[in-house]
């Protein structure tokens, strides 16, 4: 379509130009550009068409830069991008070398602070208006732009409790889509819900305040009124109130004209104020507004008919995803003891099918890491299996409670964190780098990464006869096999696997990045060169005697893994190297120590040196450097 | 005094054969029981004290260790353990093979759940009903005892959302003393004190619960008054009810009978509900109920007067927390845009002076980790530069904070992470064991740990200047000089410190055990050895020019350090040695990788062979075995 006042839109200047009349056409052309741009070029679709009238009412109130917005999650910031001079840019979401699909301060001084993971906004904006105070600045806007899904996790209530202590100049904008990115029948979601319909109090209230305007006295005289009304129709309307933020609200976040005329209302008010505005997420696109999960995130699109364009995957492999929810219902079916918990990522773990299938033993417990793994290991302690299933990036919240209770108890949970190692163009705040790293340090814990989908699943059923607590890390990648569905065999604990003898050189991995090296010998044979292959499927406790015997055979060593070059594997191996003194070379495969942005999983294979044709290089330059032929 | 009828108490069996009048007494034995032994033998006093008749009551209706009993945070369990056959073993309480001064199931199976850091209880509780549900257990009772507190951490908000949800038969015994470990002016127990001076709706209600007794009929009725009640008063009396959970409340944590009673008429509803109970901190010891932060842990006490019991500590060295906070206040003179962040840690931390001093630059967010550390990461942001002092162990509580919001943004925190390494009679659930491990893996993080407390005020000094995400890790343990207020040096960035040269075994160590080694070489002068001994203070970045020059020289290296064996500067310098390829032998000293018990600090030493006199044996064992001399 043509872009007729997106076109002079370069800046939030250029917005302020234009007549309050005007924000509804460009409302509807920022729409249809995220459309044209995410049915192509794959990204976080419905959260984004929710909030395109709020952001314009923001960008068109508040003066940003020097104000700051805060987005929480992250991931709802494409119009902000589009109005804030990233709007070619835009176009080259999430690639290589584009911009972010969350806010990066690094990226724009628009964007005031990094907003990977959920509910740590109100921290943000809190520290920021202490800041303002500390540093006598008196004039600037803090706003925090918080959905209902966030508010379901702890750190965003810490934060309330705090902001109702200092009592800050903020304006905590909830963004009430009643959705997380599953639909959770939450029950602060359905408080939200009876707040918003309970009318009396809040009616009463926002009339009197709309009737008296801006004034300054007339806000203290409204103050008054309001303490009056409060005071009268009920003590606490609601648990903003009671930690002593003002409420406002509810308003219709897709009339750009009322939520002008309330921004500019707030905006004059001193203290804490929340305005709860209520949004469908997906509003404007049909398909999105039906399909609410599934175009939380839907890859490519067909932008006419709102139908996915699937990839021809008859005769591929599924991804680790696929098959790790079709075994656990595989697994389900044999041993009712099964449960399955996930922080509101069911769609994102392939947990659909189990949550049909057994709803009593499906868990979903909203953005809340830590509840779901101290309530795994309960579970556990009283004869369950439970499947925690957590991202890695995400299971960065919940470590103490992992330490504590399940490690330190040593109850049986069965840990699945997805989406370990390079996720792709989720990007910076999303990698899986971390986990072995510091899951390594903690006692009784097994940590285990299969080197296929195969072995995922025999992982997975081996794992309810270990005993242990234990992690199992698997990639956001496609598996390696087409008939991925065989008998689950038993895998002995702890043991490592020989793929291949070889001479010279041998290669230690665990995890995916198998299918970087499987062919790797029939590659190196016209050179002559035979590496040995060797699978640590269990990284902890490690298998030493596989180790001392690879040591004695070898004399240059290559560890492999999706995971820190700290931390992980190749450390594990150089510990074993360095405290038994053996004369062994070795060389460490993974991902560097710094944050990889987005880009293709591929191309961050590529940047780190953990695709086929770099660990052919390095076994090469190996080779030629000690002249093994 | 004479235990007249604790004598005869073993189990809580013999509790139920008391007459409730008898229990009054009971009450004033244990008080006085916890006294006598506390007095001499350190433990947490005041929150104990808080909890005698709450306690008795518990154990007198319900039927443990069938049902079951979470203490959130578990330093209360004191008079449960001494009701449950450990009333002798409470002599030995928190010393080496006596009982945890926390709960511990591996303990006593009345433990039902480990409980050393706050907050978690709710999602356990939660897990246990589910569980019971899921088993077809019917008829067992999940209570769960949540102080005002523990009630500031988000993940007791996350646990109350899905109670919310799930709607089991629990009950949440909110333990109000008003008082975290701080006395913290938490908007939150502000909130709790409305609440329960909010008589109207609670007094109706409760009065009417209390005519109809407890019938099954009745109960139905008053459910059916309950409801046309609240729809009349109020829509949510309060979040609890909001959120699901039937609030009952509040009553007088100190009188036995009507504690019995509302247990009793609770114990039969079904569902989810909170009961409100009132303590004092220290109740019954005139000192305790005078100085509640004091007597939170007071350390030994005269038990007659209550006056504290102080080592004679002229002329002896001061531990680190004392010279942390007497810098701080010093270089906050120095430099006005220095702001100090503890969660609920004043005391512990030795931020009370500041607090004082620099009341608007001081922030005691309560017990609310990962809050902290984003609110001090936008602080820095902004121009300051904050302090943010946590204890290792609960720094495990935000590890993602740290990660997205400090190290990624590149943000100089000042992260001061005191009780670094063993702590001592707080034992397991306590240790600082891991801190140095999981940081490692963080890209763009200095991790500094001070060998004294000199350098500890040098590293904070110096830290102002560095400007990047810094950790200074510090132990709970004197140091080791009388004349600690020297004037501020800038320690070079990053360069480690060469203490002594030496032949054939170099000792590579970071931190306070410095403290153990610092004579060595004069105790082996006899025996006509001197080994190197090398300050590595900065363990990220690692100091590679003088790790060559050691590599190169010494023919073993024996790496010390007070932090897990697994992911420190052992490994650290393993990976190193390794991946160099050189041909040097190396010893790691540090903490094995399992849970180490409570007992006293020197005592964890010498368990983990970390004593002046383990290491001198390991410096002696690897002369012999390689003959160097």
């Amino acid at each position: 379509m043509n872009y007729i006042l997106l076109d002079k839109i370069n800046s939030p200047d250029d917005l302020k130009k234009l007549e309050i009349t005007e924000l509804l056409q460009l409302a509807q052309e920022i729409r249809e550009y995220i459309l044209d741009v995410t049915s192509q070029n794959p990204g976080h679709v419905g959260a984004n068409l929710g909030v395109v009238e709020l952001t314009i009412a923001i960008h068109y109130v508040f003066n940003l830069p020097y104000d700051k917005v805060i987005w929480d999650v992250g991931h709802q910031c494409y119009t902000h991008k589009i109005l804030s001079g990233r709007k070619e840019a835009f176009k080259m979401l999430r690639k290589k070398g584009g911009i972010s699909g969350f806010p990066d301060p690094q990226e724009s001084e628009y964007d005031a602070f990094i907003a990977g993971h959920s509910s740590t906004s109100i921290s943000a904006g809190l520290g920021f208006a202490i800041s303002d105070k500390l540093n006598n600045v008196n004039n600037r806007n803090i706003i925090v732009v918080i959905g209902d899904g966030s508010m379901t996790a702890g750190q965003a209530y810490e934060a309330l409790i705090n902001v109702g202590c200092h009592k800050p100049n903020i304006l905590i904008i909830l963004n009430d889509n009643r959705m997380s990115i599953s639909p959770n029948k939450s029950a602060f979601s359905e408080y939200l819900f009876d707040i918003a319909t309970s009318k009396t109090y809040n009616k009463v209230k926002n009339d009197v305040w709309r009737l008296l305007g801006r004034f300054e006295i007339a806000q203290k005289f409204v103050q008054n009124i309001d303490n009056a009304i409060k005071s009268i129709v009920l003590r606490h309307s609601n648990i903003f109130e009671a930690l002593g933020i003002r409420y406002f609200g509810p308003i219709d976040g897709h009339n750009i004209i009322s939520l002008i005329s309330a921004l500019n209302d707030l905006k004059d008010i001193n203290g804490p104020k929340l305005l709860h505005v209520l949004t469908q997420k997906g509003k404007g696109y049909k398909a999105a507004e039906e399909k609410q999960d599934i175009f939380h995130a839907p890859g490519r699109f067909n932008r006419q008919t709102g139908d996915l364009i699937k990839e021809d995957d008859t005769d591929k492999p599924q991804n680790f995803q696929y098959v790790f929810g079709k075994t656990l219902v595989e697994l389900a079916h044999m041993y009712n003891n099964i449960v399955a918990i996930t922080p509101a990522m069911t769609i994102g773990s392939s947990l659909e099918e189990f949550a049909q299938k057994f709803p009593n033993r499906f868990f979903d417990v909203g953005i809340a890491e830590q509840h779901a793994v101290t309530f795994a290991a309960a579970l556990a302690k009283n004869g369950l299996k439970p499947f925690c299933v957590i991202y890695s990036t995400f299971m960065q919240r919940a470590y103490d409670q992992f330490i504590h209770d399940v490690a330190l108890q040593k109850l049986p949970v069965i840990l699945c964190i997805d989406r370990a190692g390079l996720v792709g163009n989720d990007g910076v705040t999303h990698q899986g780098a971390f986990d072995i790293s510091f899951f390594n340090c903690v006692p009784n814990t097994v940590i285990a990464a299969p080197k296929d989908e195969i072995e995922l699943r025999n992982l997975m059923y081996s794992a309810l006869f270990y005993n242990v607590p234990i992690i199992i890390r698997y990639p956001r990648e496609s598996g390696i096999h087409v008939n991925w569905n065989k008998p689950f065999e038993k895998i002995e604990s702890f043991k490592a696997e020989v793929i291949e003898e070889g001479e010279n050189i041998a290669i230690i991995f665990a995890g995916n990045l198998y299918s970087e090296i499987k062919n790797l010998n029939e590659e190196l044979l016209p050179k002559n060169i035979k590496i040995g292959i060797y699978n640590f499927r269990f990284i902890k406790p490690i298998d030493e005697e596989l180790l001392h015997l690879i040591c004695n055979k070898y004399r240059v060593i290559i560890t492999l893994e999706n995971n820190s070059i700290i931390g992980g594997l190749g450390s594990i191996v150089a510990d074993f190297i360095a405290t038994n003194n053996y004369n062994v070379r070795l060389v460490k495969l993974g991902i560097p120590d710094r944050f990889i942005k987005h880009s293709s999983v591929n191309e961050q294979y590529e940047e780190c040196g953990l695709d086929k044709r770099s660990i052919k290089d390095t076994v090469l330059k190996v080779v030629s450097r000690y002249k093994f032929n």
